[in-house]
């Protein structure tokens, strides 16, 4: 590979207007610069072999180009990753493997302000490649000129505090249980006694969308009605997400039935339905965006393949969430707490024209997890949602609801839950039931 | 856990009409069946808590079963996922890892045809439970009153046979390379040249899609036009794949711009765009779907999560895929030649009322790999699709062609290609350029 045609340049070289930078996470028998050239070639105009119109000209405007290559100060002990029959084809006659930090610029010409077709460019064939035996992409960066076909979250943290008129706290969330197999009705039943209890925010499990026993239009008819009825006897508003995840030709149907039945926020499980579903959702909606993310953990958990969660966050970001699972803090999911904060930062971290995402901190969670919620989040921006641990509350749902309400008021106020318990009875009773607090 | 309210079914229990049966690679610290009955939990009617209205109807009804549990016979020497911090407190005091496969039935009624809430129920939250050191979807298993629903192919292997008229041989196939940055008047000519070759079937790169500076428009009409003109000098039909995948939104019109230019194949990267994309285009397309596979290798490639690939295959076919990617025989991917046969397989298995997809070999081919496709995949109903192999032969695109069609005549013929070469200028430049023949 010649000098002069190869796609590596210093980041001044290159207008980043053009560009979507991409960081990667890079395991390889491979040398380093061969990688990151065929690499950059596989993704852009190349193939495995240099072919006709591939003119100077073609791979200057069109090519990927390499801004970095950070070879990291450890070896991996063998292949992290399948590799098919070919091990001994990389040209790595030492059998070493290296780890690198990679940052590739492809122009957006190339793709447009599309997400599938972002996604096939930034993650799509390399990672068949058997020579890398990792490749995590583990930063997305965006122009101006790209984020400007994108609306983004908008309402966001601020919109969704005014749409329940809830300032200076978390937003005490609760899913409801079970997931599935219950009638709209009861549905709305448990609404109604969490609501009672407290909730600022209620949303339908993943697992529960569309059904044929539990259809969106009966189910929005009684939970708006049930929630009504709540309001009218605490003079507290409660916003419901409405799972439209659906088939495509479905989704703005079904944030319409929402819409016109007087719900405020629509839920969709962004990595099921389509991170461009959301996108073109986000377009459309008149109310929040309830962003789930079950099925993206297949994209990001393995340390050597996939997406992080943090530029997924991102991603989910650019494409409208209004509210985002970022994992639980002290839960019972497989990142660290470090990691489920990692998460929220991007989710209100400085991002241009696109707005802040409402972290969710999710899995795992009752009254008395408040404490280290507060504590690692270090700010109040964000759901506290809690499952069984409201549902399930031996005193019902209301008192699930209200042990929570207490608990995030004992712990606004620094005073120790054990204490405030005392005179909390819903408190008390999920203390019994579940456990000891978590500070 | 009560062995009343377990989970627990022999298959010859339940009404396989109901349900979705789901097979899975799990490693967990956890006891087995504590780890089944927490997984059906998890996924259906229950979270960590029991909760108020799942009663036993609810449980019976909605709730998923356990079919089988079946313990292999290893041991994993520790975690092969990330699990938080939460190892210690799966109940398992030995610190051994079990390794199972388990078989889950889940209640269709629960989310219906529609695949984004199928994917959310099969493989949604349990990816993500820390106690799961391993999770992989490796079958799934569909009733007739499900698969109703779903139009699978309806092209297929026949049909795209039938619209080319190719039979008793495999098509022979290219991406136009450079895969971007060209124009559509030069793909228009990498095309003609291509076709006049003898390619059977050529498609964009699935890098490059409706873009700004070469459109739908502009290049259906550009390479229908030169493959009209082609087939005129050769009498060989070439059928030219689209690619159509963008925003949801868009994905109809490109279609209808392919099909009212004459185009007779559109292609779609189906797991960028979603799965449900491709199954809603398939109930509207007037031609062949051509399924790449980019992106997908991120849900496949790690042997401790995800879905396996014949699965994911068994999913395309389902969505409507008319041509499938299977990876590459003798190629440059991650999978062994096994594994591509056995994804291979998956296109044309027996599935109820859901036709074949015709399976693609494709991966680092050209001329001289025709002997070991033919040898190891068994059979002649596949595309043969090569890239660099075609557009970067010495002798251009057409002598790139030429070649692999001269390699299928030989290897039909049963004549080594070494011998059929010298007679063969164009086969034997390619093995002078690209290396020897793969038997």
């Amino acid at each position: 590979m010649s000098f002069e045609r190869d796609l590596i340049r210093f980041p001044e070289a290159v207008d980043t207007e053009d560009y979507v930078i991409a960081t990667y996470y890079l395991e390889t028998p491979m040398d380093l610069y061969r990688a990151a050239n065929a690499f950059a070639a596989e993704q852009s105009t190349g193939t495995w072999q240099r072919v006709g119109y591939e003119t100077d000209e073609v791979r200057e405007k069109h090519g990927i180009k390499v801004l970095g290559i950070y070879p990291l100060p450890y070896e991996p002990q063998g292949p992290n990753l399948p590799t098919g029959t070919k091990m001994t084809e990389f040209g790595a006659g030492s059998g070493k493997i290296n780890a690198a930090v990679l940052r590739l610029a492809f122009p957006h010409i190339n793709f447009g302000p599309k997400i599938p077709n972002l996604l096939t460019a930034v993650a799509g064939n390399l990672y068949e490649m058997g020579a890398f035996t990792a490749i995590k992409l583990i930063d997305l960066e965006f122009p101006k000129s790209f984020l400007k076909d994108f609306t983004g979250p908008r309402f966001g943290i601020k919109g969704t505090r005014e749409l329940v008129g809830v300032h200076g706290r978390p937003l005490v969330g609760a899913i409801i249980k079970p997931c599935v197999g219950i009638s709209a009705k009861q549905m709305a039943e448990l609404a109604y006694q969490g609501a009672k209890g407290g909730l600022d925010f209620i949303k339908d499990d993943e697992l529960i969308a569309d059904t044929s026993y539990n259809s969106m239009k009966e189910r929005v008819k009684a939970v708006t009605q049930a929630l009504k009825h709540a309001e009218e006897e605490t003079g507290e508003k409660t916003m419901y997400a409405f799972n439209i995840t659906d088939r495509m030709d479905r989704i703005r149907d079904l944030h319409d039935i929402v819409v016109e039945g007087g719900g405020i926020c629509v839920m969709i499980n962004a990595a099921t339905a389509g991170l461009e579903a959301m996108r073109e959702l986000a377009e459309y909606t008149k109310v929040p965006i309830h962003c789930h993310r079950d099925f993206a953990p297949m994209w990001a958990r393995s340390p050597y393949l996939g997406i992080s969660f943090s530029c997924l966050t991102k991603l989910f970001r650019l494409c409208g969430a209004d509210q985002t699972h970022c994992g639980a803090i002290s839960g019972k999911l497989y990142e660290t707490d470090e990691e489920v904060l990692g998460n929220m930062r991007a989710c209100v971290h400085g991002f241009g024209n696109i707005g802040e995402t409402m972290p969710v901190s999710s899995g795992g969670q009752w009254a008395a997890k408040t404490p280290i919620n507060k504590r690692k989040i270090g700010h109040l921006d964000f759901i506290h949602l809690s499952g069984g641990g409201i549902y399930a509350h031996p005193g019902g749902a209301e008192a699930g609801a209200r042990s929570v309400r207490d608990a995030w008021d004992a712990t606004l106020k620094d005073i120790p839950l054990e204490e405030y318990a005392n005179d909390h009875p819903a408190l008390k009773q999920a203390m019994e039931h579940f456990g000891k607090p978590v500070y």
